[in-house]
């Protein structure tokens, strides 16, 4: 490889833009904003969509499909919405190109401009709501309980990979109800399953809580959220919920009627994660060597790389790979054993690294004689000899060693950084240390601004789970009945 | 239900619409040409694309994921792909929205023009081409495999569900290979996984060859096709691959170092198949009372009716569904048990015909006394009375079984259809009656556009079995070496 990465401590961001690049996850393309996810990268991907979608299924969810485009009216028809969305858009005002007359390739078909324009969808809640209006005649129809897996482009002069895209794939579910409580309960549920999928695949710890009113989805009446930190001390919203009461049936008049025979407007909720999830999972736990993947979602977990001298060597240690990926694939764990002779063992050992492959086993001449193989977590870099009987249990284990450790060590992070700050100049100090901080507020929205302004903390969230204690706003001074948590965020 | 389907003889289209909107498989959305694929249809689609996914991964492809927009330029690139594709797109020509400034929603922001329009991608070869550039210097970064699940758009001025809409759903794999002769064998290789999807999964028999010159996709040196045959006796493409020769590595100059340590241009293919196949599903198969799914794509395989008076009754066959949900699901069948208290058993065995479920087991109060259900059979409607002891291990069988029957049925149709003509009169008139004619042909463009004219057939592929003869063009009499397969097509 010899593609060294930059240093967290020296600079984080190209850090992050390194192990993006040189672990081939996601490169820009040449058109602004629009990134190209590499195979390496989409797999991972994969993997989440996977488990994720699982999940959504498990609670009663199916996939739908609905167009990539918006009639430019829709957007307007929830007043909040539109503050929020119908500003970076990707317009479409023409159907048809036409060889340039100067025979210089085509130019666009002035005669097919399109009357109303269309919208690239930046999220799909009028487009869908308005195909609801349709499929809801009485309380029978209704939960409807759908999910999409789809593209969205909301344009972006400032880009970063995953975290900051034009276009970007994400899932958006959207849910109709019959009543306040059980669409309130669907934002809550999805939020756990996003919390759930967040810890148990991505290895991440997160704060489960709702946006303060400015920072909540435009149409929401409640946005949940949750949470995570980042190496640098800076949050990462990972995963959004939201309650949008009747406001998207108000917009489409969607009414239903009810079992004792009146009408009444129908419920609403949105959820979504998108692949900045991607961002959070390669700064959650990566570090200087390069990327370091949950085993649960890393498309490659065990590689095998043979040191030798000789022809026959190599065919010693082939024969042992064999056999142990019958035994791995048995246990359902994905093995490949790398015998590319056009590059040396030390390398391939830098590449995986590299690329965050949760277990390397080597095996050399000697663990030949000895019938042992040299086993390295990529997590801790240890090593260790294990006998040839022993390595797939002992990798079985491993890999859930791997999984539960990074949770464990991004817990304890997450843990040590929420701090509690009592006096606006604690506040500024802390600030710049990175972290959470736990402080009390006053509950407007200019208080917010103003702090905001002045150290570009936002408040992360109102948290779930929060002590009611009488306190005074760090800003302002004015009561606050609960602290809640400010970050710098990306 | 009570609603009613067109029969296929009264009105063929209206049938297939039929089946499309009340089996819920997809409708019309507000945006022109743009389809609402709907949970059912979509369960289907999903089916489809985990099979064919895992062929794709089995034969060593990856997936990734590439801009949704190509830069107006890219397109006039390759100047035969340009012909084919730049003429019916979306093109977005601004990047912004603002307030209308006389309080009217949105106008678009005249301030925000692109300085080159982006086309939404009708097919992605322009775009990765420019990105294969930048990942290939030698041949070990070959080859490149790679596969794509993407929304593409073109448009379309008359549209039908499946079949022809401006935005679909599709697979495309672009592949890039240091040698014709591996391009070549990919082709030939992905022609099969297509062939072997559509026989194995679809219970659908096609037909594998090679399309004329002016049938093949813009900018290939060969395409390679598999065609269906519908049962009004109309063919339907079903999926396309694509030997590109060196077009697009030529015009995006993409050259890889030889191990020999010169400079080629890298050879390429592509292909695709798309949500047309739904189109194609439903016409194979389904009959005037819906729609009918092969057992292997079917989102629900079984599903159980209760037939009661009492609470009791219903009660007990309760208890038995849970049983057989536990088979069932130990032998990876889907089962569901409608216990809907506000639909009636008819109406119920009404909705899973037209729906297309597979297998239907109905249990009423003498089947309780008995220890049987009736177990029916969508694609013969066959019912039989089966010991409660028996239902899982006889499902599983019936199964297989309807998966076979219909590809039986589907394979004689098409063996039935395929006439062979020897003369311009014959021609003109078996034409008429649907069904492929394997004619002679000379060979030219002229011919194949005037057969085209007089009769609305095109030469759907020259098959790959095919036996050599001497034979005379059937409207020119020039000489031919071997028959081509003419049809009308979707
Ligand atoms: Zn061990
Ligand atoms: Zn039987």
């Amino acid at each position: 490889m010899g593609q060294k990465i930059a240093t967290r401590s020296k600079d984080y961001s190209q850090w992050y833009n390194d192990i993006v690049i040189n672990a081939d996850l996601a490169e820009h393309s040449d058109v602004r904003g629009c990134m190209v996810i590499k195979p390496y990268g989409f797999g991972i991907w994969e993997a989440m969509k996977d488990a994720l979608d699982k999940m959504f299924k498990e609670t009663g969810h199916v996939n739908a499909y609905f167009p990539l485009f918006i009639p430019k009216s829709y957007l307007s028809k929830e007043a909040n919405h539109v503050e929020g969305f119908a500003k970076e858009c990707a317009v479409v005002t023409h159907y048809r190109l036409k060889n340039d007359p100067d025979g210089k390739g085509v130019i666009v078909d002035p005669d097919a401009k399109l009357e109303e324009e269309l919208i690239v969808r930046p999220t799909s809640e009028t487009i869908i709501w308005n195909t609801y209006k349709k499929w809801i005649r009485s309380y029978r129809n209704l939960p409807i309980l759908v999910n999409q897996w789809a593209n969205v482009v909301r344009w972006e002069m400032r880009t970063r990979l995953f975290l900051r895209t034009a276009e970007f794939l994400w899932q958006e579910g959207h849910t109709a109800h019959a009543t306040k409580e059980e669409a309130i309960e669907e934002t809550e549920r999805m939020l756990d399953v996003y919390a759930t999928f967040a810890e148990e695949f991505m290895a991440m710890p997160v704060i489960k809580g709702i946006k303060s009113e400015s920072e909540r989805f435009a149409g929401a009446l409640e946005t949940y959220c949750i949470e995570a930190l980042m190496q640098d001390g800076k949050a990462l919203q990972a995963g959004t919920s939201h309650f949008l009461g009747q406001n998207f049936a108000k917009a489409f008049d969607v009414k239903y009627a009810t079992k004792e025979g009146g009408q009444e407007y129908v419920w609403a909720t949105s959820w979504g994660v998108s692949t900045r999830l991607m961002g959070a999972l390669i700064m959650m736990h990566s570090d200087d060597n390069g990327l370091i993947v949950p085993p649960k979602l890393a498309p490659q977990q065990v590689v095998m790389v043979p040191i030798y001298k000789s022809e026959e060597q190599l065919n010693g240690v082939a024969e042992v790979a064999d056999k142990l990926k019958e035994e791995f694939k048995a246990k359902g764990i994905s093995f490949s054993f790398d015998d590319d002779d056009t590059k040396k063992p030390g390398w391939k050992f830098a590449e995986y690294e590299l690329k965050g492959v949760p277990v390397r086993i080597a095996m050399g001449p000697r663990d030949l004689e000895n019938g042992t193989v040299e086993i390295a977590r990529r997590d801790t870099g240890e090593k260790n000899l294990v006998p040839l009987a022993e390595v797939a249990n002992h990798v079985e284990y491993l890999l859930e060693e791997i999984q539960k450790n990074l949770y464990t060590k991004a817990k304890e992070r997450l843990d040590n950084s929420i701090t509690e700050v009592n006096s606006w100049d604690e506040f500024k100090e802390q600030i710049e240390k990175g972290g959470f901080i736990s402080a009390h507020w006053d509950g407007t929205a200019e208080t917010e601004q103003k702090i905001k302004e002045a150290t570009k903390a936002t408040i992360r969230c109102i948290p779930l789970e929060k002590k009611l204690e009488d306190g005074n706003c760090v800003l302002t001074g004015a009561p606050s009945k609960f602290r809640v948590l400010f970050a710098r965020a990306y």
